[in-house]
């Protein structure tokens, strides 16, 4: 395979930041590019927390916590346990290098540089070759609506209740005047296939998706995706439980239909294989084979996989 | 000795603190407010850092770090050795359960609360029953002038440069809009007396005493101080330092002129017993006797020499 291809990956969390680091291991650092969610971030006891930045930081750097996904590996706990000791916030769990790394990057953001240049330094501090670009300097905020009537900030809905609302719909606050990154639109614009990773079609790759003139640049490329939903269910996530609370049967050909617009390819699990004739009816071209990344060998595999099949298709626009 | 004296206590750093605990210790809880310095904090990596006031609820809780003045006893460095890794800040030093504290503290703040609220709340939960009073909500930092031409925050004057910088003055930027709180002029008006703790004249007691109305406060009242230069050094700090710099011999004669106006006894150290004289003569009474404190016995007899002598005289004003 041509290590040189460029590859634009759009990620999540941690079925993303998995993919994500396979496609690190087979193509040439600079030759790949991971456009992060954002919309999740929050301001907690004044630390600026990405959670999803950082679980592809993490990733990437080899870093992450093997068992979690999100969080360090080899972690210590000693602010948290004193934080619980004084009654503050414990729902949002913080390890000690986690911490570190929030510290010093909201000490960088303080500074006056955006998420973007902040992002590109602490890559370099724990060893990221890629390009982890968040997908916009701009405030952009997920807004979970739930059928009781709450709004609920992402992190809120997703850690504090453990996603058990029942959602309506989502919206992503600061969105109309957010922009992507100049570096998100040269990444794109030079990419030679787009990779959606196996992440929430709904909280983690449309808040992406919807930033002003995103979706334009796509539309003009290759665009593959992994599904996150095997077998009518997630590895890690709610998006299963979101696609069936918005009355959506979850499985490959919602989240076919979910990118119809654009995808050429969708690539998904053995499980699955039965989807595929509907997957191919609706115009996108299915890719069958394993998708669940156990193990380092799987993420490579599963990343090769998903860029020979995609260096077959053709853009959809 | 009567326990339920009302004595408020102005403190600073490292030497108010111990003073501070002395009297803690010998007085009814709701007899002893501590009014502190304020124009030190600083933010630092999105942190709400007050040292004055940790120096002195820590000490008052017994969680003071015996050896450096500063910090946590019993102190793990997990985050500091992490943001080392990453090339962050380090000229400040914060240990794990000192993080855990300003963590908690920013919360509070950012949830609409003062730093008087805030104070209370995280005293309760650490086991200080003393009132600690910050002395102002309002902003008021203290920016100190060097000969070399350049204003230095007071952290970084302290801290990054190691008080090394010639001064030649000090301003409190935001000093003409602060006011100072509630508590802290209700704690003065039932005071039977006023102690200044043996902290630095310039930037840890004029802060306090420039909050605008609190100086006319403080002469009604009887007010004794411990001088806090010993044989024309510090124990610990740059009042000495200072004074030298500011064109003036450090010594408790110099202690005594600085608070001319409304101070009626000053309590000055053995090895200064020389100085007792030119201090009657300035129209302040002297009290001779030790004012290290090494121990918390030195701490205790302190405190009550101080009150002792101090109920014996009259306001100035």
């Amino acid at each position: 395979m041509d290590k040189k291809i460029h590859v634009v990956a759009l990620a999540g969390g941690v079925g993303g930041a998995k993919l994500a680091d396979g496609l690190s291991g087979i193509l040439e650092p600079d030759c790949l590019s991971v456009i992060v969610n954002t919309g999740d971030d929050l301001k907690l006891c004044g630390l600026q927390i990405c959670p999803d930045l950082d679980t592809v930081c993490y990733t990437l750097a080899g870093l992450a916590n093997p068992v979690t996904g999100w969080g360090r590996k080899d972690e210590t706990w000693e602010v948290f346990s004193e934080i619980q000791k004084l009654e503050g916030p414990d729902w949002f769990k913080l390890g000690d290098h986690d911490i570190a790394f929030h510290l010093a990057r909201t000490n960088l953001l303080d500074s006056g540089l955006s998420i973007t240049e902040t992002t590109k330094i602490l890559c370099r501090k724990i060893g990221v070759l890629n390009s982890v670009l968040p997908m916009t300097d701009s405030s952009v905020r997920t807004i979970v609506h739930t059928k009781d009537g709450r709004d609920l900030g992402f992190q809120e809905y997703f850690v504090k209740e453990n996603c058990e609302p029942v959602v309506t719909g989502f919206t992503f606050k600061g969105m109309s005047h957010a922009v992507p990154t100049e570096a998100v639109i040269n990444a794109i614009e030079n990419a030679d296939l787009v990779v959606l990773c196996p992440s929430n079609p709904w909280v983690s790759i449309d808040p992406i998706l919807k930033l002003p003139g995103l979706r334009e640049k796509i539309q003009k490329k290759v665009v593959v995706a992994v599904s996150p939903i095997i077998g009518g269910k997630t590895i890690k996530g709610p998006a299963a439980k979101m696609f069936l609370e918005l009355g959506l049967l979850p499985g490959t050909i919602e989240v076919a239909k979910h990118y119809l617009d654009f995808l050429s390819g969708l690539v998904i699990d053995a499980i699955d294989h039965d989807d595929a004739d509907s997957i191919s009816a609706a115009g996108i071209i299915p890719l069958v084979t394993g998708t669940i990344m156990r193990t380092k060998e799987d993420r490579t595999r599963l990343a090769k996989e998903t860029i020979e099949f995609g260096l077959k298709l053709h853009p959809k626009g």
